[in-house]
C-alpha cells in the first residue's frame, strides 16, 4: 500500500516540529479569528511561534442573518450556513496563509462557531448532551487542500464532559514549567486563570473563571465617554483616577469570589445588569475614580485567585493584558510573580483560542488526549476532534 | 513516536482483510440497518462477506417525536437529537457486534440519519449545497471504542456534487469483474441499476432510477386486500394473474422512461398520486390481474434499461429480489442474462446500504476516492467521510 491521505497526515506526528492553523468564531458572533503557528514538540513544554494571525470581521447583514437564523432556526437555514460560514472559514485561513508568505501548513483546527450548547440536554429520559458548531470542516479541507480537524466539543461531553473549557490543557502544554509555578491568565470581558504547578500533569491542571475582566471597565468607560471610547486604552484614564476604597470593599463583598473552584460566570453575572446597579454609584465617584475602581476590582480578585497558590510567573493574555496599568496592578498585588505577556512565549495575546485550536488539532495528530476530569468534569482522558483528510 | 489512535488506525489499510460495520437509517426514518461484513481486498474485484445483519426499528414514539422534530425544528432538539441517536447507533453496532459473536470489528461506517438535503442550497447569492445527518459518530466511537467514518456525503458536496448516489461506486468496488459485464439491480420502492461494463474504471459506472421497483404493486397489494397484505410475498398473487397488455402498453407511455440518463425519481413521480390515477382500470382488471400488470411494469422498464448494455450477469437486491416472480420475469426478459440474488456474492439483498457504508469506512481507510464526476455530478473524484477516532 503506498501512501494514503490517512498515512501521510498520521506520518506528520514524527516530525519534530508542525505548523498549524487554528480558526474560531467566538460566542460574541462577530467574526473569524485565525492565528498560524509553529509548534516543536522535541522539549517539554512544547515551544510555540506565531507566525501570522489575522481577525476576519463578519458583515452586519451576515451576523444580523445569523443572529436571526439562531433565534429562528430552520433545517435549510442550518444546512447553508454550515457550509456557507465553512466557506469563509477556509477563505480566511487562505488569506492568512497567503499573509504569511505561503509557508507549508501541516493541519487546521478549526472550533467553528457554536450555535448552540447542551451540557444538561436529555431525551425520553436519557442524558443526551451535545454540543452544535457549525462551518463544516469538509468545505475547509476541500477549498483549502488541508487536513482539518474540528469537532473539538463533541466527545469530551460524550465522556461526561462539559465540552469546557479546552484552553487550559493547552496553556499546560505550551506553559507548564518543570521548575517554576506558572499561571496563565486571559483577561477577556470575564478573566480566568490556569494554575500550572511546576512539573505538574495535565491531570493537575487547575482552572477557573475569576471574575469581570474588562466588562466592567468598558461598560463604564462607554458610559462615562458617551460611546466616544470603547474601552480604557492601556488603562489611561485609570492611572489618571483614585481608587475608592469603599466601594472597592463593597465590590469585593460579591458571593462569587468565595464560591468553591472550579467555578465559572459570564455577562450573565457581571455584565449589563450588575453595571446598572453601580451606575449611581460609579457617577457619583466620577469618571477616572469609577475606572480606577473597576480596574482595582479586576486586579484584586484575579490577584486573590492566587492565594493559595505560590505562583513564579504570570503569563497574560487576552485584550486586557494590552492595559498596562492593570497590568502594574497586578505586578504591584503580586510582588513575588513575574508579570509578563503571552507575547514572550511566543503566543499572540489576542489571538490565545485561534492558537489554541491549532495546538488541539497537533494533539489529535499525536494522538495526545486533551481534555481531563479536572477541566471538563469528562469521566476520563479523552482525544479531541474528528478529522478531515484533503 | 509510539503508535498514536491515527497510527494505528492507519496500519490498517495494509491488511488484506477488514471487518467493517455499516450503519444507517434511511428517508424513511422506521429504524436502524446495521450490518457486519468482512472485506478483502487482496484480489479485484474485493471479496466480501455478510457476516451479520440487524434491523432495529425506532419505537413509535421515537418515529414521532423525530419527525415532529423535523416539522418544527429547533437548536435544543437538534443538538439532543444528534447525541441521541448517536447512542441508538452505537447500541445497535454492539449488539449486531454480540451477536455475531464478538469478532473483531476495525471500522464502522455511520451514515447517520438524513434531516436534510439541500444539493441546491444557497447565502448571499452565493452557492452553499449541503447535507445534515445527525447520530454524532463521535458518540458512537466513545460507546463502542471503534474509529467511526461518518458524514459521507458533504465533502462530495463541496466539490459540486450532489451527495448521492454513494451506493454505485460500492457496486463498483464489489461487483464488477475484470471480463463479464454485470448489472447491480436494487428494487425498493424505485428500483435502480448500477451499469459495470467488464473491466470498467469507476469513471466509467453509469447509475439510473429505472422506474417503480415495489411500489406500485405494494400500493395494489394493500389496496385489494384492504391492508391484510403489505406486499406480494414471492410475487404469488401476480404469478397467478394474467398481464394486461393494453394497460402495459399505456403505462409504458410515461415519459420518464425515455428520458435520457443519467436521471432519478422518487414517490413524488410513481406514488400514491400515479397509483390513485390507475385506480378504477385497475379495479377492472381485478387484484390478480392488476398486480401480473404491475409487476410486469417493474420487470419490463427494469429490463429496458438495459437495451443499450450487454449485460451478461444481473445482481438483485432490495425486498423486490424476493419477489421470485419478479426475478423470474425479468430472467425471461433479459435470456442473455444470468439473473440471481446479491446473496450470491456475500451481499445480503436486504442490507445492502448498510454494507455500503461499511465498504465507504473502509474506502476512507485504504485512501479510496469514493465519489464521481458521473455517479454524484462532483467536479472531480473525491474522498469521503470523516474520522473520528477512539
Amino acid at each position: 500500500m503506498n501512501a494514503s491521505p490517512l498515512h501521510k497526515f498520521a506520518s506528520l506526528s514524527q516530525r519534530s516540529s508542525r505548523v498549524a492553523l487554528g480558526l474560531i468564531s467566538g460566542t460574541s458572533m462577530d467574526g473569524i479569528d485565525t492565528a498560524l503557528v509553529r509548534i516543536d514538540s522535541s522539549s517539554e513544554p512544547f515551544s510555540i511561534q506565531t507566525l501570522a494571525c489575522l481577525h476576519e470581521p463578519y458583515s452586519t447583514a451576515e451576523r444580523e442573518a445569523l443572529r436571526a437564523f439562531i433565534q429562528c432556526p430552520d433545517l435549510e437555514a442550518m444546512t447553508v450556513w454550515d457550509v456557507y460560514l465553512g466557506e469563509r472559514f477556509a477563505d480566511t485561513a487562505l488569506r492568512l496563509i497567503e499573509q504569511a508568505g505561503a509557508p507549508t501548513v501541516d493541519v487546521i483546527g478549526s472550533h467553528g462557531q457554536t450555535i448552540w450548547h447542551a451540557p444538561r440536554g436529555e431525551l425520553f429520559g436519557k442524558p443526551a448532551a451535545g454540543t452544535l458548531q457549525i462551518g463544516q470542516p469538509d468545505v475547509i479541507a476541500a477549498r483549502t487542500g488541508l487536513p482539518v480537524v474540528a469537532d473539538f466539543r463533541t466527545r469530551d461531553m460524550a465522556w461526561g464532559g462539559q465540552g469546557a473549557p479546552l484552553v487550559p490543557f493547552v496553556d499546560w502544554r505550551l506553559l507548564s514549567h518543570p521548575s517554576e509555578n506558572r499561571v496563565a491568565l486571559n483577561v477577556g470581558g470575564i478573566a480566568n486563570v490556569t494554575l500550572l504547578p511546576a512539573g505538574c500533569e495535565a491531570k493537575e491542571i487547575r482552572a477557573l473563571d475569576t471574575g469581570p475582566g474588562n466588562v466592567l471597565i468598558d461598560l463604564a468607560t462607554q458610559y462615562f465617554t458617551h460611546g466616544a471610547h470603547a474601552y480604557d486604552a492601556q488603562g489611561a484614564f485609570a492611572r489618571k483616577g483614585k481608587v475608592n476604597q469603599h466601594l472597592l470593599d463593597s465590590l469585593l463583598q460579591h458571593p462569587y469570589y468565595i464560591e468553591p473552584t472550579p467555578k465559572s460566570t459570564g455577562r450573565e453575572m457581571f455584565g449589563d445588569g450588575y453595571f446598572q446597579t453601580l451606575r449611581t454609584e460609579l457617577e457619583r465617584l466620577g469618571m477616572l475614580d469609577a475606572i480606577a475602581t473597576l480596574t482595582e476590582l479586576t486586579a484584586r480578585t484575579i490577584a486573590r485567585s492566587l492565594s493559595n497558590f505560590s505562583a513564579e510567573r504570570l503569563i497574560a493574555a487576552g485584550g486586557g493584558s494590552h492595559n498596562s496599568f492593570l497590568m502594574e496592578r497586578l505586578q504591584a498585588l503580586l510582588p513575588g510573580v513575574r508579570v509578563e505577556s503571552s507575547a514572550a512565549h511566543g503566543i499572540d495575546p489576542d489571538f490565545k483560542e485561534a492558537i489554541a485550536f491549532a495546538v488541539l488539532a497537533d494533539c489529535f495528530l499525536r494522538g495526545e488526549p486533551a481534555s481531563f476530569p479536572n477541566t471538563t468534569g469528562a469521566q476520563k482522558t479523552v482525544l479531541l476532534g474528528k478529522c478531515c483528510l484533503p
